[in-house]
């Protein structure tokens, strides 16, 4: 019989524009964004944390009471040992206990983790709810709020099960970062340096003059209102024109990436007990090096980063404990089919990244080379 | 201190077209289609059910080891009883054991289930991949594997757990349709007759004359090559048609559902102990018997339809054992905030679907309305 030809064609314009706002106090600002005409008639959950229910859950509840709107709050226990698919099944199996159905808005209420794992309940739930992030941890500024990157872990790797879900809105509350532990203000100033590292010479100057000049701790950091300020914007400018210019990672995107394929490898095997933020801040400095060996920067330039990153309180070399063969084990662990080699983002200078081959911004280096430089890393005086 | 408003503009053109192919021995086709410059580099995952791969299995392996690409078969138990999140996570974890990264492709070989459980694990590993359906049953044709809907169940309701995400090819290979069931053939007619029923007159017709007429028991309509291509092709084209004007089911893809407001409450009333399609043919005659009631239907097409579902031996009754409250209890499950009026589809004469207000093509009903007309279809003589 004769094969039968179809097309499904399938082209769309796709807006999937979205405010991002940051200021002080923004629960009204919230359920002002929530009154949206697509949103206004939805049945509001609020997703938290232990943490952040307990300092912002009530004024939340009360902004949207203020306007006779009726909301339920699912509260998970705080730590990135709640993105696990087991709590993202409590969470739905909660929702539908209540009775959350396709008119649903989720409001992502936290840090990272929770618009980590809630964005994610929000992607799959009814095959996919609008929800909106409000972010309030320096990492959910640097990192996971813009972009639409959703996730959970699982045991052998981080983010591994996801969804590129936009939100419908991002506001950064300012407000919140006072409370904060220092080791939360380093796992977000991570992510920060290497934002500055990447696409903005001005902004690494500002916290070069905030840690190195001025000698803020990082306490006194976020109470400063013009510096966290600053950061919380440039954060999100430099993370939304790389997520606008290449919104799925196809390769511009992977800028982000600097510092991370050692950070992660670090970050895993030591089993999670440092930072990310703290991983991508080793990893950075390292690759810094690296840029030196390879000519993209210069030693001073590798310096002023090394020097920033430990005004700051970050970490800049492998840990004693850790191996250059289990960070290897680590990095290679979704790449056995591969072997070869493996691609690295680099900066060029500072405040830009490298281009190579076909305009790619990642260069792949063979595993016996990565061993090498590693081995160097760990024999340093 | 003042609120900074920044926007994050994401408009872009997303084509998302894909081939649908039908015929006879499609492994071939398979392997050429993976060959697209975008897929030809990734590994090879086939997800599979326990009966589709004996019969299937390494036919489509060797299709692959032919033009020397590497493949791994993962397969689970046959049946909707494999839709769950554990069976999802168990695949996952055999696609992480085997080194299965982001450079991968899925083949979603098998039916419904297959392309739905499949489809689910390529949408979310490592925030989506690329898959290809290789449908081999009546109801993959009818409905699961064109249109980018992918799911799970949890024990609440069926597919509430899912994304949407659209395959790079569907493949309707119609040589598999002589190994089904007679139950498995009846639960693709009845999504097959629903979609004569809303958008096809002639088809209807061509049915008619298979069943009614002629007097085909389904498993010789399975065999027959003419019919078959046509109910294949022309299911297809149908539900291509109502995914290209709405992919995601704002307003006109809901057409689709016609007969499932009743037909899935059924299923979840008994169990899941009848299939979807036998519930969905009980759906769409009651809500035929309704829309005379209405005015949209004469009563000469209604029993034109009922004639045509008893011919190919469907269900047209609610069955004995299941009361008015059990399947209003399943009904309004997901609803339980709103209360009110629940909105159902309706076929006009038919081949077609009746608008309301706004150009909606759903008109509300009050649940007391639904008791009533659904108490009086168990009353009838």
């Amino acid at each position: 019989m004769q094969t039968t030809r179809l097309t499904l064609e399938l082209i769309r314009t796709v807006d999937e524009s979205y405010p991002i706002i940051i200021g002080n106090d923004l629960a009204k600002e919230t359920v002002e964004l929530a009154s949206h005409p697509d949103l206004v008639d939805r049945r509001v959950a609020i997703i938290t944390d232990s943490n952040v229910v307990k300092l912002y859950g009530a004024q939340l509840e009360e902004a949207f009471a203020s306007v006779e709107r009726e909301t339920n709050t699912f509260v998970f226990p705080a730590g990135e040992a709640s993105k696990t698919r087991a709590m993202k099944e409590q969470l739905e199996n909660q929702l539908i206990d209540a009775g959350y159905g396709r008119d649903s808005l989720i409001i992502a209420l936290g840090g990272g983790v929770v618009t980590d794992l809630a964005g994610f309940v929000a992607a799959t739930y009814t095959r996919g709810l609008p929800y909106i992030s409000l972010s309030t941890t320096l990492v959910g500024a640097a990192d996971a709020s813009v972009g639409g990157k959703t996730a959970i872990d699982v045991p052998q790797a981080t983010n591994l099960i996801g969804a590129f879900h936009q939100p419908k809105a991002v506001l950064i509350d300012l407000d919140r970062w006072v409370t904060l532990t220092d080791d939360q203000i380093r796992d977000g100033l991570g992510e920060t340096i290497k934002q500055a590292c990447i696409a903005d010479a001005n902004f690494f100057d500002a916290l070069e003059d905030a840690f190195v000049t001025r000698g803020l701790s990082v306490a006194e950091f976020v109470r400063d209102d013009e510096i966290a300020e600053l950061t919380a914007r440039r954060n999100c400018l430099i993370k939304r024109d790389f997520v606008m210019s290449d919104v799925h990672e196809g390769n511009r995107r992977m800028c982000l990436n600097l510092g991370h394929t050692i950070g992660r490898a670090l970050e895993a095997a030591m089993g999670y007990t440092m930072t990310h933020g703290a991983c991508v801040a080793v990893g950075m400095n390292l690759q810094a090096r690296w840029s030196v060996e390879f000519g993209y920067m210069t030693p001073e330039e590798q310096e002023r980063l090394e020097r920033l990153l430990l005004a700051a309180g970050m970490p800049t070399e492998i840990p004693a404990g850790v191996s250059v063969e289990q960070i290897m084990a680590a990095m290679t662990h979704d790449k056995k089919a591969k072997g070869g080699a493996i691609r690295f983002v680099f900066q060029k200078g500072i405040g830009d990244v490298m281009t190579f081959d076909n305009g790619l911004y990642a260069r792949p280096i063979e595993q016996s080379d990565i061993v090498d430089f590693l081995r160097r890393q760990k024999e340093r005086p």
